[in-house]
Protein backbone atom coordinates (compact mmCIF):
# COMPACT_ATOMS: atom_id res chain seq x y z
CA UNK A 1 0.00 0.00 0.00
CA UNK A 2 1.88 2.94 -1.02
CA UNK A 3 -1.29 5.80 -0.70
CA UNK A 4 -0.48 7.75 2.67
CA UNK A 5 -4.20 8.50 2.77
CA UNK A 6 -5.20 4.78 1.99
CA UNK A 7 -2.90 3.93 5.32
CA UNK A 8 -4.11 6.32 7.49
CA UNK A 9 -7.92 5.22 6.82
CA UNK A 10 -7.02 1.20 7.09
CA UNK A 11 -5.09 2.64 11.05
CA UNK A 12 -8.57 4.75 11.58
CA UNK A 13 -10.60 1.62 10.53
CA UNK A 14 -9.10 -1.11 12.82
CA UNK A 15 -9.07 1.49 15.94
CA UNK A 16 -12.43 1.67 15.29
CA UNK A 17 -13.34 -1.96 14.76
CA UNK A 18 -10.82 -2.99 17.72
CA UNK A 19 -13.86 -0.84 19.77
CA UNK A 20 -16.53 -2.10 18.02
CA UNK A 21 -17.43 1.36 17.88
CA UNK A 22 -18.79 1.22 13.68
CA UNK A 23 -22.48 0.56 15.33
CA UNK A 24 -22.51 4.38 16.63
CA UNK A 25 -20.68 6.06 13.25
CA UNK A 26 -23.51 6.68 11.60
CA UNK A 27 -23.21 9.80 8.63
CA UNK A 28 -24.91 12.45 10.51
CA UNK A 29 -22.98 11.83 13.98
CA UNK A 30 -19.78 11.70 12.09
CA UNK A 31 -20.73 14.66 10.47
CA UNK A 32 -21.07 16.64 13.59
CA UNK A 33 -17.91 15.25 15.52
CA UNK A 34 -15.86 16.72 12.44
CA UNK A 35 -17.82 19.80 13.21
CA UNK A 36 -17.09 19.76 16.88
CA UNK A 37 -13.36 18.94 16.31
CA UNK A 38 -12.95 21.87 13.59
CA UNK A 39 -14.65 24.20 16.27
CA UNK A 40 -11.73 23.00 18.81
CA UNK A 41 -9.19 23.92 16.10
CA UNK A 42 -10.80 27.54 15.45
CA UNK A 43 -11.24 28.37 19.84
CA UNK A 44 -7.52 28.11 19.46
CA UNK A 45 -7.41 31.14 17.41
CA UNK A 46 -10.70 32.93 18.73
CA UNK A 47 -8.61 36.03 20.93
CA UNK A 48 -5.33 35.91 18.88
CA UNK A 49 -5.78 38.98 16.53
CA UNK A 50 -2.42 39.81 15.48
CA UNK A 51 0.14 37.93 13.36
CA UNK A 52 2.45 38.35 16.09
CA UNK A 53 0.02 36.79 18.45
CA UNK A 54 -0.43 33.90 16.51
CA UNK A 55 2.80 33.20 16.39
CA UNK A 56 3.49 33.80 19.95
CA UNK A 57 0.45 31.22 20.72
CA UNK A 58 1.75 28.52 18.50
CA UNK A 59 5.13 28.58 19.65
CA UNK A 60 3.77 27.33 22.99
CA UNK A 61 0.91 25.34 22.02
CA UNK A 62 1.96 23.91 18.34
CA UNK A 63 1.25 20.65 19.62
CA UNK A 64 -1.91 21.23 20.80
CA UNK A 65 -2.77 22.82 17.55
CA UNK A 66 -2.01 19.66 15.63
CA UNK A 67 -4.10 17.62 17.52
CA UNK A 68 -6.57 19.63 16.72
CA UNK A 69 -6.21 19.16 13.14
CA UNK A 70 -5.51 15.25 13.40
CA UNK A 71 -8.98 15.11 14.75
CA UNK A 72 -10.07 16.57 11.98
CA UNK A 73 -8.38 14.40 9.79
CA UNK A 74 -9.51 11.61 11.61
CA UNK A 75 -13.41 12.16 11.47
CA UNK A 76 -12.62 13.04 7.53
CA UNK A 77 -10.90 10.07 6.46
CA UNK A 78 -13.35 7.60 8.56
CA UNK A 79 -16.46 9.44 6.94
CA UNK A 80 -15.07 9.46 3.70
CA UNK A 81 -14.81 5.44 3.90
CA UNK A 82 -17.85 5.03 5.38
CA UNK A 83 -19.70 6.67 1.97
CA UNK A 84 -17.03 5.46 -0.09
CA UNK A 85 -15.68 8.64 -1.29
CA UNK A 86 -12.56 8.42 -2.08
CA UNK A 87 -10.48 11.25 -0.81
CA UNK A 88 -8.11 11.84 -3.82
CA UNK A 89 -10.57 11.82 -6.68
CA UNK A 90 -12.80 14.01 -4.21
CA UNK A 91 -10.16 16.88 -3.68
CA UNK A 92 -8.98 16.66 -7.39
CA UNK A 93 -12.43 16.61 -8.88
CA UNK A 94 -13.12 19.48 -6.05
CA UNK A 95 -10.06 21.54 -7.20
CA UNK A 96 -11.20 21.91 -10.84
CA UNK A 97 -14.86 23.11 -9.98
CA UNK A 98 -12.62 25.42 -8.18
CA UNK A 99 -10.64 26.38 -10.54
CA UNK A 100 -13.59 26.95 -12.76
CA UNK A 101 -15.53 29.37 -10.13
CA UNK A 102 -12.42 31.56 -9.68
CA UNK A 103 -10.71 32.03 -12.90
CA UNK A 104 -6.66 33.29 -12.44
CA UNK A 105 -7.33 36.26 -14.53
CA UNK A 106 -10.62 37.53 -12.21
CA UNK A 107 -9.30 36.12 -9.09
CA UNK A 108 -5.52 36.97 -9.00
CA UNK A 109 -4.98 38.99 -5.76
CA UNK A 110 -8.41 40.46 -5.66
CA UNK A 111 -10.00 40.44 -2.06
CA UNK A 112 -13.35 41.86 -3.46
CA UNK A 113 -13.53 39.06 -5.88
CA UNK A 114 -12.64 36.27 -3.31
CA UNK A 115 -15.21 37.63 -0.86
CA UNK A 116 -17.80 37.96 -3.42
CA UNK A 117 -17.24 35.18 -5.05
CA UNK B 1 6.06 12.30 -5.45
CA UNK B 2 4.83 8.96 -3.95
CA UNK B 3 2.61 10.48 -1.00
CA UNK B 4 -0.71 11.35 -2.10
CA UNK B 5 -0.95 13.80 0.99
CA UNK B 6 2.01 15.62 -0.60
CA UNK B 7 0.54 15.13 -4.38
CA UNK B 8 -2.68 17.07 -2.83
CA UNK B 9 -0.99 19.65 -0.72
CA UNK B 10 1.31 20.69 -3.57
CA UNK B 11 -1.80 20.70 -5.97
CA UNK B 12 -3.73 23.19 -3.24
CA UNK B 13 -0.60 25.19 -3.05
CA UNK B 14 -0.37 25.87 -6.52
CA UNK B 15 -3.84 26.68 -6.86
CA UNK B 16 -3.01 29.64 -3.69
CA UNK B 17 -0.04 31.09 -5.54
CA UNK B 18 -1.30 31.41 -9.09
CA UNK B 19 -3.97 33.50 -7.29
CA UNK B 20 -1.75 35.37 -4.84
CA UNK B 21 -4.04 34.49 -2.17
CA UNK B 22 -1.59 33.38 0.44
CA UNK B 23 -2.00 36.94 1.96
CA UNK B 24 -5.50 36.09 2.90
CA UNK B 25 -4.64 32.76 4.45
CA UNK B 26 -3.59 33.45 8.27
CA UNK B 27 -4.48 30.57 10.53
CA UNK B 28 -7.48 32.74 12.05
CA UNK B 29 -9.61 33.15 9.17
CA UNK B 30 -8.42 29.12 7.81
CA UNK B 31 -9.44 28.01 10.59
CA UNK B 32 -12.92 29.34 10.61
CA UNK B 33 -13.24 28.71 6.64
CA UNK B 34 -12.33 25.12 7.54
CA UNK B 35 -15.50 25.15 10.40
CA UNK B 36 -17.44 27.05 7.83
CA UNK B 37 -16.74 23.84 5.35
CA UNK B 38 -17.62 21.27 8.13
CA UNK B 39 -20.43 23.45 8.85
CA UNK B 40 -22.01 22.95 5.43
CA UNK B 41 -21.31 19.51 5.13
CA UNK B 42 -23.13 18.98 8.25
CA UNK B 43 -25.92 20.66 7.03
CA UNK B 44 -26.85 18.12 4.51
CA UNK B 45 -27.65 15.77 7.52
CA UNK B 46 -29.40 18.09 9.69
CA UNK B 47 -32.93 16.97 8.82
CA UNK B 48 -32.54 13.10 7.88
CA UNK B 49 -33.74 11.14 11.23
CA UNK B 50 -33.26 7.58 10.12
CA UNK B 51 -30.75 5.31 7.95
CA UNK B 52 -33.40 4.92 5.21
CA UNK B 53 -33.65 8.75 4.77
CA UNK B 54 -29.65 9.29 4.93
CA UNK B 55 -29.76 6.33 2.38
CA UNK B 56 -32.16 7.86 -0.26
CA UNK B 57 -30.90 11.48 0.37
CA UNK B 58 -27.04 10.49 -0.51
CA UNK B 59 -28.60 8.33 -3.76
CA UNK B 60 -29.15 11.78 -4.96
CA UNK B 61 -26.86 14.10 -3.50
CA UNK B 62 -23.48 11.70 -3.27
CA UNK B 63 -21.46 14.20 -4.94
CA UNK B 64 -22.47 17.30 -3.17
CA UNK B 65 -21.50 15.19 0.20
CA UNK B 66 -18.52 14.48 -1.52
CA UNK B 67 -17.55 17.95 -2.48
CA UNK B 68 -18.47 19.85 1.13
CA UNK B 69 -16.01 16.85 2.63
CA UNK B 70 -13.28 17.77 -0.37
CA UNK B 71 -13.61 21.54 0.79
CA UNK B 72 -12.79 20.32 4.01
CA UNK B 73 -9.77 18.28 3.06
CA UNK B 74 -8.30 21.30 1.41
CA UNK B 75 -8.10 23.80 4.00
CA UNK B 76 -7.07 21.01 6.75
CA UNK B 77 -4.05 20.24 4.21
CA UNK B 78 -3.58 23.90 3.47
CA UNK B 79 -3.73 25.18 7.21
CA UNK B 80 -1.67 21.88 8.10
CA UNK B 81 1.08 23.25 5.80
CA UNK B 82 1.07 26.68 6.88
CA UNK B 83 1.68 25.51 9.83
CA UNK B 84 4.35 23.47 8.91
CA UNK B 85 2.14 20.07 10.75
CA UNK B 86 3.37 17.14 8.78
CA UNK B 87 -0.50 15.38 8.40
CA UNK B 88 0.89 11.79 8.41
CA UNK B 89 2.66 12.68 11.82
CA UNK B 90 0.03 13.99 13.36
CA UNK B 91 -2.40 11.70 13.18
CA UNK B 92 -0.22 8.70 13.74
CA UNK B 93 0.94 10.46 17.30
CA UNK B 94 -2.73 11.39 17.57
CA UNK B 95 -4.12 7.88 17.33
CA UNK B 96 -1.66 7.22 19.91
CA UNK B 97 -2.79 9.29 21.81
CA UNK B 98 -6.55 7.93 21.41
CA UNK B 99 -5.53 4.45 21.68
CA UNK B 100 -3.75 5.67 25.47
CA UNK B 101 -7.16 7.23 26.25
CA UNK B 102 -9.66 4.75 24.96
CA UNK B 103 -8.20 1.14 25.52
CA UNK B 104 -9.89 -1.54 23.60
CA UNK B 105 -10.81 -3.35 27.03
CA UNK B 106 -12.72 -0.72 28.48
CA UNK B 107 -14.19 1.16 25.36
CA UNK B 108 -15.33 -2.00 23.12
CA UNK B 109 -18.73 -1.59 22.33
CA UNK B 110 -19.16 0.35 25.28
CA UNK B 111 -21.75 3.05 24.74
CA UNK B 112 -22.01 5.11 27.81
CA UNK B 113 -17.91 4.49 28.10
CA UNK B 114 -17.68 6.24 25.01
CA UNK B 115 -19.75 9.35 25.45
CA UNK B 116 -18.17 10.20 29.29
CA UNK B 117 -14.43 9.51 28.01
CA UNK C 1 -36.78 48.71 31.28
CA UNK C 2 -39.37 46.21 30.91
CA UNK C 3 -37.69 44.38 27.88
CA UNK C 4 -35.75 41.25 29.72
CA UNK C 5 -33.74 41.21 26.46
CA UNK C 6 -32.50 44.71 27.02
CA UNK C 7 -31.70 43.68 30.59
CA UNK C 8 -30.13 40.61 29.99
CA UNK C 9 -28.24 42.82 26.91
CA UNK C 10 -27.11 45.39 30.00
CA UNK C 11 -26.21 42.50 31.84
CA UNK C 12 -23.49 41.16 29.45
CA UNK C 13 -22.47 44.45 28.82
CA UNK C 14 -21.66 45.48 32.40
CA UNK C 15 -19.64 42.24 33.41
CA UNK C 16 -17.54 43.15 30.08
CA UNK C 17 -16.93 46.78 30.88
CA UNK C 18 -16.23 46.16 34.21
CA UNK C 19 -12.99 43.33 33.09
CA UNK C 20 -12.27 46.21 29.69
CA UNK C 21 -12.98 43.42 27.26
CA UNK C 22 -14.68 45.41 24.76
CA UNK C 23 -11.00 45.84 23.19
CA UNK C 24 -11.27 42.14 22.53
CA UNK C 25 -14.79 41.43 21.49
CA UNK C 26 -14.50 43.04 17.69
CA UNK C 27 -16.93 40.93 15.29
CA UNK C 28 -14.80 38.41 13.77
CA UNK C 29 -13.78 37.11 16.51
CA UNK C 30 -17.11 37.66 18.48
CA UNK C 31 -18.64 35.44 15.01
CA UNK C 32 -16.36 33.05 16.52
CA UNK C 33 -17.07 32.90 20.34
CA UNK C 34 -20.58 32.52 19.10
CA UNK C 35 -19.83 29.50 16.72
CA UNK C 36 -17.60 27.41 19.44
CA UNK C 37 -20.21 27.87 21.81
CA UNK C 38 -22.90 26.67 19.55
CA UNK C 39 -20.78 23.31 18.98
CA UNK C 40 -20.18 22.79 22.55
CA UNK C 41 -23.72 22.82 22.81
CA UNK C 42 -24.39 20.19 20.16
CA UNK C 43 -21.13 18.21 21.14
CA UNK C 44 -23.54 17.06 23.56
CA UNK C 45 -25.97 15.49 21.54
CA UNK C 46 -23.46 14.31 19.04
CA UNK C 47 -23.78 10.59 20.34
CA UNK C 48 -26.84 10.09 21.30
CA UNK C 49 -29.35 8.29 18.68
CA UNK C 50 -32.60 7.48 20.09
CA UNK C 51 -34.96 9.95 22.06
CA UNK C 52 -34.22 7.87 24.90
CA UNK C 53 -30.86 8.04 25.34
CA UNK C 54 -31.38 12.07 24.37
CA UNK C 55 -33.78 11.87 27.46
CA UNK C 56 -31.70 9.94 30.00
CA UNK C 57 -28.86 11.77 29.03
CA UNK C 58 -31.03 15.43 29.81
CA UNK C 59 -32.03 14.08 33.44
CA UNK C 60 -28.01 13.90 34.26
CA UNK C 61 -26.94 16.96 32.49
CA UNK C 62 -29.92 19.10 31.79
CA UNK C 63 -27.91 22.46 33.42
CA UNK C 64 -24.47 21.46 31.64
CA UNK C 65 -26.62 21.76 28.11
CA UNK C 66 -28.51 25.29 29.57
CA UNK C 67 -25.17 26.73 30.52
CA UNK C 68 -24.22 26.02 26.52
CA UNK C 69 -27.14 27.67 25.53
CA UNK C 70 -26.90 30.44 27.81
CA UNK C 71 -23.18 31.45 26.44
CA UNK C 72 -24.20 31.19 22.83
CA UNK C 73 -27.19 33.58 24.08
CA UNK C 74 -25.07 35.38 25.80
CA UNK C 75 -22.07 36.16 22.32
CA UNK C 76 -25.24 36.63 21.07
CA UNK C 77 -26.82 39.22 22.64
CA UNK C 78 -23.84 41.43 23.04
CA UNK C 79 -22.95 40.81 19.03
CA UNK C 80 -25.86 42.33 18.27
CA UNK C 81 -25.61 45.22 20.67
CA UNK C 82 -22.19 45.94 19.25
CA UNK C 83 -23.68 45.98 15.64
CA UNK C 84 -26.61 47.82 16.57
CA UNK C 85 -28.78 45.40 15.51
CA UNK C 86 -32.25 45.17 17.75
CA UNK C 87 -32.73 41.57 18.75
CA UNK C 88 -36.66 41.93 18.24
CA UNK C 89 -36.70 43.97 15.38
CA UNK C 90 -34.30 41.44 13.37
CA UNK C 91 -36.31 38.23 14.55
CA UNK C 92 -39.90 39.64 13.79
CA UNK C 93 -37.80 40.81 10.38
CA UNK C 94 -36.58 37.27 10.00
CA UNK C 95 -39.71 35.83 10.44
CA UNK C 96 -41.83 37.24 8.22
CA UNK C 97 -39.05 36.16 5.26
CA UNK C 98 -39.52 32.68 6.70
CA UNK C 99 -43.48 33.01 6.63
CA UNK C 100 -42.70 34.49 3.18
CA UNK C 101 -40.21 31.16 1.71
CA UNK C 102 -42.21 28.30 3.66
CA UNK C 103 -46.41 29.31 2.69
CA UNK C 104 -48.15 27.29 5.44
CA UNK C 105 -49.70 25.40 2.48
CA UNK C 106 -46.95 24.20 0.82
CA UNK C 107 -44.70 23.39 3.96
CA UNK C 108 -47.17 21.88 6.32
CA UNK C 109 -46.06 18.50 7.66
CA UNK C 110 -43.73 18.23 4.26
CA UNK C 111 -40.40 16.85 5.24
CA UNK C 112 -39.17 16.56 1.63
CA UNK C 113 -40.55 19.89 1.10
CA UNK C 114 -38.75 21.23 4.11
CA UNK C 115 -35.40 20.05 3.18
CA UNK C 116 -35.62 21.24 -0.25
CA UNK C 117 -36.45 24.30 0.58
CA UNK D 1 -47.17 39.64 28.28
CA UNK D 2 -44.22 41.82 29.02
CA UNK D 3 -41.73 39.25 28.51
CA UNK D 4 -40.16 40.33 25.01
CA UNK D 5 -38.39 36.89 24.70
CA UNK D 6 -41.78 35.25 25.70
CA UNK D 7 -43.03 36.96 22.86
CA UNK D 8 -40.53 35.69 20.13
CA UNK D 9 -40.63 32.37 21.42
CA UNK D 10 -44.66 32.48 21.07
CA UNK D 11 -44.08 34.42 17.32
CA UNK D 12 -41.59 30.93 16.78
CA UNK D 13 -43.99 28.05 18.13
CA UNK D 14 -46.64 29.51 16.16
CA UNK D 15 -44.90 29.45 12.98
CA UNK D 16 -43.43 26.02 13.55
CA UNK D 17 -47.19 24.64 14.64
CA UNK D 18 -48.77 25.67 12.02
CA UNK D 19 -45.91 23.89 10.19
CA UNK D 20 -46.82 21.39 12.29
CA UNK D 21 -42.67 20.64 11.60
CA UNK D 22 -42.22 20.36 15.68
CA UNK D 23 -42.05 16.51 14.32
CA UNK D 24 -38.80 17.09 12.99
CA UNK D 25 -37.31 19.32 16.08
CA UNK D 26 -35.54 16.57 17.70
CA UNK D 27 -32.85 18.60 19.84
CA UNK D 28 -30.35 16.75 18.05
CA UNK D 29 -30.85 18.06 15.29
CA UNK D 30 -32.14 21.46 16.31
CA UNK D 31 -28.50 22.01 18.12
CA UNK D 32 -26.98 21.03 14.15
CA UNK D 33 -29.21 23.72 12.94
CA UNK D 34 -28.19 26.33 15.66
CA UNK D 35 -24.81 26.10 14.63
CA UNK D 36 -25.40 25.79 11.35
CA UNK D 37 -26.64 29.26 11.63
CA UNK D 38 -23.75 30.30 13.88
CA UNK D 39 -21.31 29.10 10.90
CA UNK D 40 -23.34 30.56 8.50
CA UNK D 41 -22.88 34.04 10.51
CA UNK D 42 -19.04 33.78 11.07
CA UNK D 43 -18.95 32.94 7.14
CA UNK D 44 -19.50 36.68 6.62
CA UNK D 45 -16.33 37.45 8.75
CA UNK D 46 -14.21 34.81 7.25
CA UNK D 47 -11.76 36.95 5.18
CA UNK D 48 -12.30 40.56 6.75
CA UNK D 49 -8.97 41.13 8.29
CA UNK D 50 -8.78 44.70 9.77
CA UNK D 51 -11.89 46.79 11.36
CA UNK D 52 -12.08 49.10 8.26
CA UNK D 53 -13.01 45.76 5.99
CA UNK D 54 -15.68 44.86 8.51
CA UNK D 55 -17.04 48.14 9.02
CA UNK D 56 -16.99 48.78 5.08
CA UNK D 57 -18.54 45.20 4.75
CA UNK D 58 -21.36 46.06 7.06
CA UNK D 59 -22.15 49.41 5.24
CA UNK D 60 -23.14 46.88 2.52
CA UNK D 61 -24.57 43.91 4.37
CA UNK D 62 -26.11 44.78 7.72
CA UNK D 63 -29.40 43.46 7.05
CA UNK D 64 -28.01 40.29 5.32
CA UNK D 65 -25.72 39.86 8.93
CA UNK D 66 -28.44 40.49 11.30
CA UNK D 67 -30.74 38.04 9.30
CA UNK D 68 -28.27 35.33 10.27
CA UNK D 69 -28.38 36.80 14.33
CA UNK D 70 -32.15 36.18 13.69
CA UNK D 71 -31.81 32.76 12.75
CA UNK D 72 -29.57 32.09 15.62
CA UNK D 73 -31.76 33.24 17.82
CA UNK D 74 -34.88 31.60 16.34
CA UNK D 75 -33.15 28.03 16.90
CA UNK D 76 -31.80 29.22 20.27
CA UNK D 77 -35.33 30.22 21.35
CA UNK D 78 -37.46 27.04 19.85
CA UNK D 79 -34.64 25.02 21.39
CA UNK D 80 -34.80 26.35 24.90
CA UNK D 81 -38.64 25.84 24.90
CA UNK D 82 -38.19 22.23 23.62
CA UNK D 83 -35.87 21.51 26.41
CA UNK D 84 -37.95 23.75 29.32
CA UNK D 85 -35.31 25.74 30.00
CA UNK D 86 -35.93 29.69 30.46
CA UNK D 87 -33.98 32.00 28.77
CA UNK D 88 -34.03 34.31 31.45
CA UNK D 89 -32.35 32.23 34.35
CA UNK D 90 -30.15 30.57 32.43
CA UNK D 91 -28.08 33.30 31.26
CA UNK D 92 -28.60 34.69 34.93
CA UNK D 93 -27.75 31.66 36.48
CA UNK D 94 -24.64 31.20 33.35
CA UNK D 95 -23.20 35.00 34.53
CA UNK D 96 -22.97 34.33 38.01
CA UNK D 97 -20.56 31.35 37.22
CA UNK D 98 -18.89 33.27 34.80
CA UNK D 99 -18.46 35.88 37.34
CA UNK D 100 -16.88 33.35 39.93
CA UNK D 101 -14.78 32.27 37.13
CA UNK D 102 -13.54 35.64 35.73
CA UNK D 103 -12.89 37.38 38.78
CA UNK D 104 -12.32 41.62 37.91
CA UNK D 105 -9.63 41.93 39.93
CA UNK D 106 -7.18 39.14 38.08
CA UNK D 107 -9.64 39.52 34.22
CA UNK D 108 -9.08 43.25 34.24
CA UNK D 109 -7.82 43.90 30.23
CA UNK D 110 -5.63 41.32 30.81
CA UNK D 111 -4.84 39.22 27.47
CA UNK D 112 -3.00 36.54 28.71
CA UNK D 113 -5.55 35.78 32.05
CA UNK D 114 -8.51 36.16 29.13
CA UNK D 115 -6.94 33.28 27.18
CA UNK D 116 -5.60 31.07 29.69
CA UNK D 117 -9.16 31.32 32.02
Amino acid sequence: MDSDIKKLTAMIQAFVAERDWAQFHDPKSMSMALAVEASELMEHFTWLHTPAQVESYLSEHREDVADEMADVMVYLLELMAILNVDPVEAVERKMKKNAAKYPVEKSKGNRKKYIEL
